[in-house]
């Protein structure tokens, strides 16, 4: 593929199949790159798992419409599965690591919650913040999608949040971790499930530093998940989804390729 | 296991199973954990995969010898192979996120390289700064074994260390990791190899942002090295590394299990 410059768009931004470029968008591409009329470039429309080339149809800067939609990208950066963390906010900005990292693994959603042991109060600047690292990182790892990130909310709030996701006609399953349980290996699990058919959707729900209660475990299994370990040591909350996010990459982009 | 406090030992602090301490852990066990004559604390021996259970014999602080050792402890948190770290090192304090995660899952060697592409020219302080953080990990995550961080050198002198850890009794497998290159999956031939057997060593090199150059791809294939792939996105330097063990120490675990 060309090596086009790629920018993140929201979908109100595309009307009629022409692109309205924001002032700071119009400033990107003038100013920073110095793209001219009939240049082009890709984009990315928030929340659609699908690029568009685009091209300048007038200098910038100018009114709007600035750019007209030339052809899809046949290019397909995604894993055939949503995957949707539920995450315990760490301290200090563990969170940003996780979005930066996660969303580079191809995770799809994300919903922070506020757990038993969670010491973070999130500001509104934070969420947005979160999702500007969610949006470049997609944007650097090349993906098709955005993921999502929801405001944070209780974890018995993020669980009913994510029984909204389940479906009658789509397989899911739930996972959530404890490394001082003695459960069986998340690897474990998932290669016994995905050696059968890899399903529509992988939810995850990891803790806090010390862990989730026995009272949240519990709530958790009684909305279908599995608890699992992610091996023998002791992983910090940032590390965690990380890692558990790779190995599902791993087994899944190992199952496609057979 | 009781949920004794652990400090992390130079093997030269341990005389005739006594055990001499710094001015430093006297300060943190008598001063911050006030531990008193006949307590026990568990102490990690660096560069050594045991534990000890010690008990104090003297009130702190004192002259040496202050503790005597009482007994192994029989923990096994260590993966049944050593995983040696070649890293391009990133931008900014990219290395030291490195060294935490992938020490708390468990490799056993870094040696950080400056390649082609690489813009960091690292301090003295910094590599000080790199093993304090290697031991905190290892403290944290409750592994047996400190890693050892080497001191950076170039990519062609960092092969060569490499081929210093290759013995004639032991097996061991290679694999350079690139994103542009349209190579295999990593989990492909991971799984592959380890269905048979674990290997005693696995040795892995990842880039630095912008990736090797093909030269340093072509000095490493002569090594031995296979080249792979962490799958359709495109992965930060920073990112890389922690897949790539996550990945191994999955696979791992899970052999193990059976």
């Amino acid at each position: 593929m060309v090596q086009l410059q790629r920018i993140a768009i929201a979908p109100e931004q595309i009307q009629d199949e022409h692109l309205i470029l924001t002032a700071e968008q119009q400033h990107y591409l003038g100013r920073v790159l110095r793209l001219k009329q009939g240049d082009r470039f890709i984009i990315i429309i928030e929340g659609q798992g699908q690029w568009w080339i685009v091209e300048l149809i007038v200098n910038l800067p100018s009114v709007s419409p600035q750019a007209k939609l030339i052809e899809t990208v046949s290019i397909q950066t995604e894993l055939p599965v949503e995957i949707i963390l539920i995450i315990a906010l760490p301290k200090g900005d563990g969170f940003e690591e996780i979005v930066r990292c996660c969303t580079e693994l191809g995770v799809t959603q994300f919903i922070p919650v506020i757990s038993k042991r969670t010491l973070l109060k999130p500001s509104p600047q934070k969420v947005e913040r979160w999702r500007r690292i969610a949006t470049e990182a997609a944007e650097q790892s090349e993906r098709q999608i955005i993921p999502k990130i929801y405001d944070p909310v209780s974890f018995p709030q993020g669980l009913l949040t994510l029984s909204t996701f389940k479906s009658n006609t789509q397989s899911s399953v739930q996972y959530i971790f404890e490394s001082r349980g003695n459960y069986q290996p998340f690897m474990l699990e998932l290669m016994s499930i995905i050696a059968d058919k890899i399903p529509d959707k992988i939810m995850i729900a990891t803790g806090p530093e010390g862990g989730w209660t026995e009272e949240e475990i519990q709530a958790a299994i009684s909305m279908g998940f599995q608890p699992v370990s992610l091996g023998k040591r002791i992983l910090r909350a940032v590390t965690a989804p990380i890692v558990a996010v790779s190995q599902m990459m791993g087994i899944i982009e190992h199952k496609q390729y057979f």
